[in-house]
C-alpha cells in the first residue's frame, strides 16, 4: 500500500495494533493488566459463541419448518406448470389453445428474467432448458445441524443428456454457516455431440489426404453451474491473484445457487410474469448475517 | 447492450419474454389457457406469501430472544473494557501498569482491524475514536414486526464533541426485510474548529489589507457515518448513473452498519486480538435470504 500524504499516522496505527502479527503475537505483546483483561473477555466470547451456536441451529429448526409448510404449494405449482394438474375454466375463460399443456418454458422463462441466472445462459442453452420440469430445494442436515442446500433440477426426456434431474449441492463448514465447504454438481451424461459445455473445433488437415484435427474446448453454458470450482485448501499454494480469480468465481457461482434458492423458487410465477423483476428493490440490504463479503481493497486514505 | 456476434437467440428470446412489457401488459399478453394457468399459480404463490411472513415474524423473535441472551455477555464486557469492573490477578499473574483502567483504545482497534470499517477511518478520526468507549445494537420492532436495527456508539467526555451517544438507525420496509427504506444519525455537536468531517482552507485576501476568506469543504471521515444519504424515492427524477453512486455510496454505508452489527459487536475481543481477522473465512455465502445484490452488467454474451 503505497503511503499517501497525509496518511502516516493511520499507517503507523496499523502497524502498531500488530495486523501482520499472528493473534498469539499480539497477546503475547500485551501488557501484564490488559492481557489479564483480554483474556477474561475471550472467556465472555466463548460463552457467548455456545449461546449463538444454540441459535443456529434453533434458526435452522425455523427454516425448516417453513421448507415443510411451503412445499405442498410448489407441488401443486409443479402440477400446473408440468400440465398434470389442470386448472378448470371459469365461466367467461377466454378458449384457448387446450391442446398445449401446462406452461411451456415455465422456468427459462424464470431463469431468464431474472439478471444473476440470465447472465448465465448462452444461447446454446436455450434448447436444453425448454426440457426444465421443475427446480426445487432442500436444507441438508448433518447431527441436527445446518450443512447447506441442495437444488434438484428436474428435466423432462431430452435429446440432450440422459440424466432425469441434475443436482448442485452447497456445504457450509459445520461450524460457521457462513463458510462455504464445497460445492458439487451431478456429472451429465451427454448424448454424443450433444454437449453444450464444450465446442468442437475442426482444424484442416497438415497432409492433404490425412484426417482432419478435432479439438474440444470449454465454452461459456449454464451448464457448467454442475461442474463448480473446487474451494481451495487454506494452505494450497496459489498466488494472491489467481486465489482473487478464484474466490471470484466461487462467489458467483454460489450467488447464483443461492438465487434460485431464494428467490426464483420462492417466487417462480412473480419472475415469470415479470412482477419480481419491478420489485427489484433500490437496495438489498439484508438483515442477518453471515452476508457481508469482504472486500480487501486496498485502503484509500486520501485525507487532507 | 451491443449485440455480440451469436447472441442473436438470447436477445431474441429476452424481447420475446416482454422484459420492455409491463408484469399486466406480459399477462395480457398470454394466451387463455396460459393466462388461466398462471393466475391460479398466482393465487398459491400469495398463499405461500403469507406463510413467510409468519415466518419472518417467527424468525425476528428468535434473534430478539437471543440477543437478550447476549446482552448480560456485552455488559461485563463493557465494565472489564472501561475499568469499571476489575478482573482479579491469577496466581502467577506479572505485575502490569495498574494505574492503567480498563483496556484503552479497545473500540478503536476493534473497528481498525476489520477492513470494512477500517477504510472509512481516516487520520483525524484516530483520536476522536480514543474516546469510543462502547458499540452496541438493538433490533427494532413495529407493531411485533422487525424495522431494522439501531447502533449506539457511546463516547466518554471529550473535546471534540458534547454528545455522549452517537446513534445510527437503519429502517428496512416493514413488507420486505431485505429493503432499507432509510438511514437515520445523529447530528454531531462539534465543538468550535473540532469538526474532523470538514477542512478549513484560508485563502489569502485578494486585497492587501483584507480578511482571509474562508472556506469549509467536506472531507472523508468515519464521522461521515452518522450522516447517511438518503434513499431516494423510486420515482425520484435523477439520471442512471447518478443512482447507481448513490446506490453504491448506500450499500457501503449499510455495509459499515451490518458489519458492526453482526461482526464485532458479536466477537468484539477476537476482532481486538486478531483472531476474527484471521478467521476471515476464504468465502462468505450465507444461507439466508436477502442477501443477494443482483448486478445489472451487462451480459457477456460469447458463445458462439
Amino acid at each position: 500500500m503505497a503511503a499517501e500524504a497525509g496518511s502516516g499516522l493511520i499507517e503507523a496505527k496499523l502497524a502498531e495494533l500488530g495486523l501482520e502479527q499472528t493473534p498469539e503475537e499480539f497477546i503475547a505483546g500485551l501488557a501484564p493488566h490488559i492481557k489479564r483483561r483480554v483474556e477474561a473477555l475471550q472467556q465472555l466470547q466463548e460463552k457467548r459463541d455456545e449461546i449463538e451456536a444454540q441459535f443456529r441451529k434453533e434458526r435452522a429448526e425455523l427454516e425448516a419448518k417453513y421448507e415443510k409448510l411451503y412445499g405442498p404449494f410448489y407441488t401443486d405449482r409443479a402440477e400446473i406448470v408440468s400440465g398434470s394438474k389442470e386448472v378448470p375454466k371459469k365461466e367467461g375463460d377466454e378458449a384457448g389453445d387446450e391442446s398445449v399443456k401446462g406452461i411451456p418454458e415455465f422456468w427459462l422463462t424464470v431463469l431468464l428474467k431474472c439478471d444473476t441466472t440470465a447472465e448465465t445462459i448462452k444461447d446454446k442453452d436455450l434448447e436444453v432448458l425448454k426440457f426444465l420440469e421443475n427446480i426445487t430445494s432442500e436444507n441438508i442436515f448433518e447431527d441436527g445441524s445446518p450443512r447447506g442446500f441442495k437444488l434438484d433440477f428436474k428435466f423432462g426426456t431430452n435429446p440432450f443428456f440422459s440424466n432425469a434431474v441434475l443436482t448442485k449441492t452447497y456445504y457450509m463448514l459445520p461450524e460457521d454457516d457462513g463458510v462455504l465447504e464445497k460445492a458439487e454438481g451431478t456429472k451429465i451424461e451427454w448424448q454424443a455431440g450433444k454437449d453444450v459445455t464444450v465446442k468442437v473445433m475442426k482444424k484442416k488437415p497438415k497432409k492433404k489426404d490425412g484426417k482432419p484435427q478435432i479439438k474440444m474446448e470449454k465454452v461459456e453454458s449454464f451448464f457448467n453451474f454442475f461442474s463448480p470450482p473446487e474451494v481451495p485448501e487454506e494452505d494450497d499454494d496459489v498466488d494472491e491473484e489467481t486465489m482473487e480469480e478464484l474466490q471470484a468465481i466461487i462467489e458467483a457461482d454460489y450467488e447464483v445457487g443461492a438465487t434460485i434458492k431464494e428467490k426464483l423458487i420462492a417466487k417462480a410465477v412473480s419472475w415469470y410474469t415479470g412482477e419480481a423483476v419491478e420489485d427489484e428493490p433500490y437496495y438489498f440490504g439484508g438483515d442477518d448475517e453471515d452476508d457481508l463479503d469482504e472486500d480487501d481493497e486496498d485502503e484509500e486514505d486520501d485525507d487532507d
